[in-house]
């Protein structure tokens, strides 16, 4: 394999990945994708231009492989000893996500980004899915504990107890706040005991 | 009041608003919000592209216009005599919408308008505030018929029931059925059938 993906850890590669990310990610905060410039992401990291046009190929290379390496990194998995504990954390981490002064406008920058280029979209597509298999662990917990109907699919629970704040954030324009996550994490435990997310055996 | 929503109905204004409509529509279902141009729906409409610079002023004035007119539009409200049969039939409907290949690329172009534009994302915040609204009947019937506890904030419900459908669409980039659509919408109904989007007295 070639491309950003191809590079070794601590090599002058990985080396230049990690800036050429550090600058896309600074860049997508204060200008959003659509300020997003393969010359300002060059001046930025101080790699040559043709360089990151080569690896890279567009802003929508660099929004990838920004996401890419962030669907890498460990998330934090809540264990707060109850299932709506352990989802009211995971709902409210992602409404802090947003909201946060600075990664806020990082995060929503990769979600339009998405909406806008099928190369983010897969990106993006890939770093939820890496969330969502990361999370099976809260489920299987709580299964564990006789809180879940046996065969309860993970990713169907994170699904319900996040949806609705990017459907508040991307689709109707409403406010989020921890009430919103919480109350979302309520609704996925509440379905989830009711066995509507168990998968058919 | 000036501008497009000053027309009256079935005036030479009206009959204008309508055929920039209908182009505006037929040009974002053909091309998509990107590919969305003032001079294209003047030319479609045979409206002169001044008059429509002057009352719409832009891309995103028509985009916002077009949904402003939908969301005055009455929604078919299902009523099939329980909570879950009406929020499936709702949640299902989403789900048509946007699979549907001529209305679905209309729909998908009006949300990624409003991640474009804040005069769309206006437009679109009052398109869903007017649908939920328009959908507090079925709860006010299902607790009528004491399915649900007293106090159940309606548009809750609502988001609940469609929430997941937008999630996979714009977010995480999942297909969607009418299996996501129904379980959505079970989802929604054991989440309020157990409280969780009770309003505090």
């Amino acid at each position: 394999m070639t491309g950003p993906g191809a590079a070794r850890p601590g090599g002058r590669t990985a080396r230049t990945r990690a800036a050429v990310r550090q600058a896309t990610l600074a860049e997508l905060g204060e200008k959003g994708y659509e300020g997003l410039t393969v010359e300002a992401v060059a001046l930025r990291s101080g790699v040559h231009k043709t360089t990151v046009y080569r690896r890279w190929g567009s802003v929508a290379g660099l929004a990838a492989d920004a996401l890419a390496i962030a669907g890498d990194e460990a998330w934090p998995i809540p264990d707060t000893g109850t299932l709506e504990g352990d989802l009211r954390e995971l709902a409210r981490l992602v409404v802090t996500g947003f909201t946060d002064p600075e990664a806020g406008p990082i995060a929503t920058a990769f979600v339009l980004a998405s909406a806008r280029d099928p190369v983010a979209a897969k990106a993006l597509h890939a770093f939820f899915a890496a969330r969502h298999e990361q999370s099976a662990v809260l489920v299987t917990r709580a299964a564990g504990r006789g809180e879940l109907p046996a065969g309860t699919d993970a990713a169907e629970v994170v699904r319900c107890a996040v949806a609705p704040i990017y459907y508040r954030l991307f689709v109707t324009g409403e406010p989020i706040s921890e009430a919103v996550a919480d109350r979302a994490a309520a609704a996925a435990v509440a379905a989830a005991r009711a066995g509507v997310f168990q998968t058919p055996p």
